[in-house]
């Protein structure tokens, strides 16, 4: 048996706290997994709940390249016959090839949370395995808590499996379902089941000792064939196994072929299109997907990066579809800056070193203020340009307000702006869903005779951070606002101790980028 | 030399994307860490900025229980003696006892980022060491990018090391400074470099590869005595290794004292305090500290470790200073829902199971339209209360309205509300820092000649996030309002598509959970 990938990110991913996939969601993120070449892709458990249900009535139309999916059951329950539970009925009905079957390992666990007899649990494990092998189903044996019992007894531990391989079971998956153990530990273990059991090994990890990854490389260095895991990490507790670490430290370090090299470039998409799914926000520092891992800071790695990627980066970010970043902030020196400026299209030579000294000290008195950048880049530039530029503002503004009302426990918002536009002076009034959104129509109302192309932007996320007044001053807030059009997306940040104030500031500079992009000026 | 902590959140964590430490972030910081029990702290580089010479003069008068302050630094420049680098001078004048020079060992970065001559590299590590030490300087040499320099050129990289040890430097820390090993070669490297030095070893690791925590443990098993990281993980690209990880793992794991148990019980508050210091996000899955390591969400989960804690925790969640917690969300039974009545402290005799099945539909049907009670624990004690109890409210809205000027680029909110408290009709008006800061006020206004101690709380976070309408409906947004009043700190949820009627609806359940722990009702 080669080398697969399994992921489990809609049935154990689910089960993160905060995540929450209807039906759609799973259908959709189904898709993506197949296109990126999963092997296996756990699809739910059609006995615990009516989703999961739907799930495999609904993947079965949807014509998947490569993936087959699993449906995921425990074993029978205790005293009645598999033929008769109706949960291990329903994986038979779920229209799939491939069931994976969990089942205790850890003696501890079927006194204490199953509350019944070691020997009944053996029962269960072999009379479940042999009726769904006699339906024609492929069975994937999960023996959670695999490694705790082994350390606790590991005779029943063994027993778990060699009976689940005796019933038929083509796959025993090493589970560490609490997540506490070491990689030593691991490799250890996989070692002294090696010499036990002759059928092919799995691992199944969780990262409660933040070593889920190194315990799936562990154990296949030790020569298990599949490797399990959720896409970024989600599951339970502290999460399982990130896939979008393992599989391009095997890619790209171990040197297995388990996707192809276009594929593997959709692993940081694919990370994004699960989180944003999963309604998550993304976290940066996410090894190889993150939008910081491989972005540089340090004035000293920026110079040498632009000297020789290879100085500071294991791997190059392209491989994994992620890019290079470099930092504007209160640590970057010139270098930062001008790398910064060519990368969004300025042309240096245009810069002179007081211009550039100029303008480090305007961006690091703002973020003083509280300003970041580094999620903003859209108001940097227009930063760069309002400096340097013969910059003619596309509008101005003489005053705004803005009021909502509730009444009857509805809120209804409106906002008046007055403002020049090309020199016209215009006068506009318009509702919104809170004051935010009303101005942000008013906006948008005054410009789209000037640009139409204006209605096909859209706010598509807005945050707001309260800036702790440390020192006792007045708190201030952080707005950041991201603007869509059809081909791309941009943000902009706004600062004030008044959040309507921030989120203007926001706004503006948002329609503003997108008008400088629009309106064609070329940046050089 | 015994096991020691080298922590550099202050300095390589600093590099972090987003994070911005000020000279007051870096003391306080500085006092956590000493309390926590750290070995070393490496305060920062004095060479490099005039805040990191601030902290170095200000840090001598702070007498720290345990910890020393160590100042970083690079080599001396090229083609100069150490003696006339005036950042080497800094070292000197930083008044501390240890100093951690950093030194290029993989001869790429010698030639191709310092473009210097090999042989120069060794001349400047060794006269910066012997200068250092015979300054009286206890000296550590960081060995930057040392595993890929030593799969590169294992000569020159040893050399480097073997150079800084006869200079006098009592450590040698082996970097993993790009953050791509796997732990199998970190093993198998320190094994050889073990072989060729006997001056002690230390380990500084990246976590680009998500390995940095296994890198750490497998030098340590290896026989390093020095484990450098940072709290949480902070640091350039994917963050240093994550103390929070290796501490426990070191000490509850390997049996290491390194910090006493009440020590380590502050680990959570050490990680909140920093991310909080930092102006960062907890990460709720962090593992050991995050707010969801020993939270539990699947049903079986969750009623195996009503059973049996270790069922599925790998160690108590109190000797990190964390805690068990049990969600209510759609994956929930209705153990999940009882366990959490529990704690919130109903008593469960008064639920039948019908009530819960009730409570546990209220709670489906909100979360479907973009409810969270995960993270606003306080609005779901109410719901239970509005559900349950005999409960009168504390006030009645009427209506109200808020509204927001801008003249020259200033913005001023002003609100008005008409409710009802205790029966009386009040009608209020007050300014604030934008709509939802003007309605809060309306509301301590109104209330405070009831309950003076209103004055004491205040609203410290307000959070708000845009719900996508996959579906083409509206987009809808939720708000999550924190109050905290001089003990505690609770948060609530609302949600509406007008963000105003969100924040609102947020408002009054943060008010009105406190007036229900204030006026004393007893939760039974």
């Amino acid at each position: 048996m080669g080398l697969t990938l399994y992921d489990t990110t809609l049935r154990d991913g689910s089960q993160g706290e905060g995540i929450s996939l209807s039906l759609d969601d799973k259908l959709r993120i189904t898709r993506q997994l197949d296109r990126f070449g999963i092997d296996f892709i756990e699809g739910g458990w059609p006995g615990s709940n009516p989703k999961d249900e739907a799930y495999f009535r609904e993947v079965q139309n949807m014509n998947l390249d490569h993936a087959k999916i699993t449906a995921f059951s425990s074993t029978r329950r205790a005293n009645i016959r598999a033929a008769e539970d109706s949960n291990i009925l329903k994986l038979v009905e779920a229209g799939v090839d491939y069931v994976t079957i969990f089942a205790k390992s850890w003696d501890l666990h079927v006194t204490d949370a199953l509350q019944i007899p070691l020997k009944e649990n053996i029962e269960m494990i072999k009379d479940t395995v042999s009726f769904l092998k006699s339906e024609g189903l492929n069975v994937f044996f999960d023996a959670e808590h695999f490694f705790d019992g082994y350390l606790a007894n590991p005779n029943y531990a063994l027993k778990t499996l060699k009976v689940a391989a005796e019933a038929g079971a083509e796959l025993l998956i090493l589970c560490d379902t609490n997540g506490g153990m070491l990689p030593s530990q691991v490799t250890k273990i996989v070692q002294e089941v090696k010499a036990e059991c002759d059928t092919p090994l799995g691992i199944h990890s969780h990262n409660d000792g933040n070593l889920a990854v190194a315990n799936s490389l562990a154990a296949y260095e030790e020569g298990a064939v599949q490797v399990q895991g959720t896409v970024g990490g989600l599951g339970e507790r502290c999460g399982n196994a990130d896939l979008c670490s393992v599989i391009p430290a095997l890619q790209l370090k171990y040197g297995e072929e388990l996707v192809t090299s276009e594929q593997l470039k959709q692993l940081k998409p694919l990370y994004f299109f699960v989180t944003e799914t999963a309604n998550l926000i993304p976290i940066n520092n996410k090894p190889y997907v993150g939008k910081s891992a491989f972005t540089h800071k340090g004035g000293i790695h920026v110079s040498a990066v632009r000297k020789n990627p290879h100085t500071y980066e294991h791997i190059e970010p392209e491989l994994v579809g992620n890019e290079r970043r470099v930092l504007v902030s209160e640590l970057a020196g010139k270098s930062n800056l001008r790398y910064k400026l060519k990368e969004i299209g300025f042309n240096l030579e245009d810069f002179s070193d007081a211009m550039i000294k100029k303008l480090i000290k305007k961006v690091k008195s703002l973020e003083n203020q509280g300003y970041q950048f580094e999620g903003a880049e859209a108001s940097l530039i227009l930063l760069a340009f309002r400096e340097f530029k013969d910059y003619n503002p596309f509008f101005e503004i003489e005053d705004f307000r803005t009021n909502s009302v509730n009444r009857d426990n509805k809120t209804y918002s409106e906002a008046v702006v007055k403002m020049k536009v090309n020199g016209e002076k215009v006068h506009i009034a318009a509702e919104g869903d809170g004051p935010v959104n009303a101005l942000d129509n008013c906006f948008r109302k005054a410009l789209v005779s000037f640009y139409p192309e204006i209605t096909e932007t859209k706010l598509i996320d807005y945050k707001v951070r309260v800036l702790n007044g440390n020192d006792g001053t007045a708190a201030k807030v952080r707005v950041l606002i991201e603007t869509a059009d059809l081909e791309k997306s941009w943000t902009t940040v706004g600062v004030s101790t008044n959040i309507i104030q921030a989120s203007w500031d926001a706004l503006l500079d948002s329609i503003e980028y997108w008008l400088l992009i629009e309106a064609g000026i070329s940046i050089n």
